[in-house]
């Protein structure tokens, strides 16, 4: 049981493409590995974006970020690697991820990216 | 009594054509069905606009937005459409549709579009 | 697709039947339909349970709760349906069914009712 | 007993009309009737000013808002018609004008109108 | 239009009287006069009740509480005379009233009355 | 200006003593002065009671809590002491004061004095 | 990296165990797997006891907590396995262990279960 | 013991004024006496500053704002004249001023008045 | 500077012995050492009791707490030795202390000790 | 046992240098002394930074707030002088520190300094 799926977002074709909107997504249940200590890290990921040609399946998003389960992962690096594998595959006008990661050590740690110029909408 | 009402927004004239002005609708009680599953999705859908010649009566968007309940509608695809509706009917100076979906599969999503250039108010 | 399922809720063996405990479920996204109007009626349904023999399954729960989309109910008849026939299938301990409906007419209504005597926990 | 007080906003002096400063009220207790039903509105309304040389006296103002409480005004034309009137007495640098109204058919409805230009404060 | 609706509660039978359960009502907008200065008071009415034979319909209680609209009533007194009138008419074996009032001369009234001796729940 | 009004309750006839009802007052503006530093302290002054033959009349007690505005008093004392005087004046079935201060050194104090034994109502 | 640690609470002796008194824990960081999908589920774990002998402590906990990443467990289940485990340790007077589950398929689940009987504190 | 402090604040050299940087006091303890009436009005002053050479010392602030305790003052006469006050002794870069009043005769007042231009931080 | 007080409680004598009543406190700014590590704790500790012949005096009771500051302590071990301590010095009729701990290792930790048995208020 | 640490802040090579990204440190368990009274202050302090080259380690900047624990240092002091501390060793291109401290003599205060101009992010 214990397996962990793949890495791999899905797109689909974007009905409206040629408007300018925003999509946001927050979910709540991600969790890694301190890479340091093998403990676990929680954090809420906050993702929106302006789609371009593609949009995100949200299926694959929840796969998506689950595959990150077992890894270890600096709060920094993981956040930014969720930008990057979003822009290979939905190449989005704008995106934003934030990892909003549990208390540490008494002190609350925010990591913000952006890809890209954000539209006025 | 499972009968839907017919999906038509109704106007009446703006009474200050003269002036920009905001409305603003949140609407908490929005279902329809999901095209994939068939099950049922609930949403809040927000609606902001500044009016032209136009106001939307309250009734008749109560009406249309209870006109879903029975149907198969993509998050993105049936924010764009409340939008293109609206847009049909009321010809605003500024429009924002917003659909504030439930969780689903642990992620919320939310979708933001909009119709024209906001006034400054 | 508007098909609407079957008023089945399906039970599994509850596997610490020597002990008394309480499960709580909340479900935000009921709906029915006004027996007077026709017109859709919100709530959100909690019930609270002692269970003896039999555990209620979440997935028949969420089908169950589903299968009134598309019925004309009054709100007090409806809580005190869903607390008989949640009491023929699981035959709990003690129960606690409300049905929390939305605004209408500007006033809020709750209605609670309760199955068994309560054991203390 | 059930008299409605006029239809007059006082004002007073500016002690300090060579500055921008805002000026802000909240008022939750504003009723009137609805003019197609005749059944109670309940709303409420915030202005937010930049006086010129007149400032609106609070208890006025208390006594302006209670003299809708029995006449049929729509939201978007009580909002801008209190906007009208605040400007007529007060001569504001800059006005606005919120009507912050109450669920009906589960949906809640806000209107926002100004006059002027807001200076940098 | 500035009629007010007969002071009249609507009663219709209990599909489940063989059952003691608990119906809420919040109704927020809730308005009457200051008996000393003619000025309009405001509350949030909240009545539970456990009812006998009878249920209290939803829209004759919206008209009831809205035929307080242009009367006199102390606050203490209002609160008795709803609790009152509700026995009259449903003879429900448990009622509590609760008249929540807003803030005059810088303090906030609450009266709370009951009738009858609450069941266990 | 700076009169401070005289400390007197007034009270008025209870038009319902025959039965068991309560009252709630809540009084964010309280202010006397610390004895030991002729500091101003601030507190809610929170007054439950159920009553007997005699209500207290609301702006008296506004001019009561004011009557505190000048004069030294520890946190302690001046909860027993508007007990003691609101029981002297209304002779209420039961009765508690609750006077919850403001922040001093970095810890919060809440006095809580009751007298009689509450009905259950 | 991905090793999960043994299943082993620990103890150490009570400081005060002539005293009832009351500990209480809420670890919203618990993790398992579903049985039926292998999908992660997600929980806050709350645990309060009154101590007889033994004290648990705290790292342990987060360690035995950590220790069900990996496995499949039902919500009910998993709740009663951990009182039962906590027991067979620590041998408390009195304890509750409470499972609040996130929402799945738009129902939110709690588990509480007990074990002997709350001391009066 | 009612003696009420002079009104001065007082002033210590900026240890940074080479670095524009923002100041904030809320003080939620400030009450003075209405003009028209005597009665004690009550307010939560907020101070928000760009320090040039000095800074105001926290006690005297406390000093200052208590000093207004026993004087009569319109709402925006005051907020206005702390303004004025503070810019004469702290000569600061930038200051807002806002005065919150608590509700009188159903309705909420906020003054905020500033002086110079708000450096970017 | 960094001289920490002797840990004295100061207590003087109770005006109304005559009657039960309940003071609280809340002192949010609590801080000691872990013991094993050496790393500081936060914690709110929160104390109510029922006076006898003696009232804790409010400064003693925040040097009290700030002698902890830089002492080793457990999080059970500290609570009741704050119940034991404030029992020696004020034999309260009824005492409760509760510390409530910040995070460590993703989990809250709350302590709740009494003395006595709390009489009916 | 009573051993503060070093002032130390650690960095790290930031694995993104190319991107402009925000990271944001909420720490509330900060605390130093009055340097007037000796007497222990309490915050929360808000760091948000965009990194160049180098990331602050996070058990780093515990070790380093911990660090002022019993050192005295005036509000706006030591606000500037984490600032300082922070540019001093991680060089970012932008960063703002907040020191949010506890109510003293009935007034909160908070800092707010900034280094480099904030990015477009």
């Amino acid at each position: 049981m214990p397996t962990v799926p793949n890495r791999e977002l899905q797109t689909f074709a974007n009905p409206n493409p040629e408007r300018d909107y925003e999509i946001a997504f927050e979910a709540p249940e991600f969790t890694c590995l301190c890479p340091m200590t093998g403990q676990p890290d929680f954090a809420t990921i906050r993702i929106r974006y302006v789609p371009d040609q593609h949009l995100v399946e949200l299926k694959s998003l929840k796969l998506y970020l689950w595959s990150f389960r077992q890894e270890g992962a600096f709060h920094e690096d993981v956040t930014n690697r969720i930008l990057d594998d979003f822009v290979a595959v939905a190449r989005p006008r704008w995106l934003e991820v934030t990892g909003d990661f549990n208390v540490r050590g008494g002190i609350k740690t925010e990591i913000r990216a952006t890809h890209g110029k954000r539209p006025e909408i």
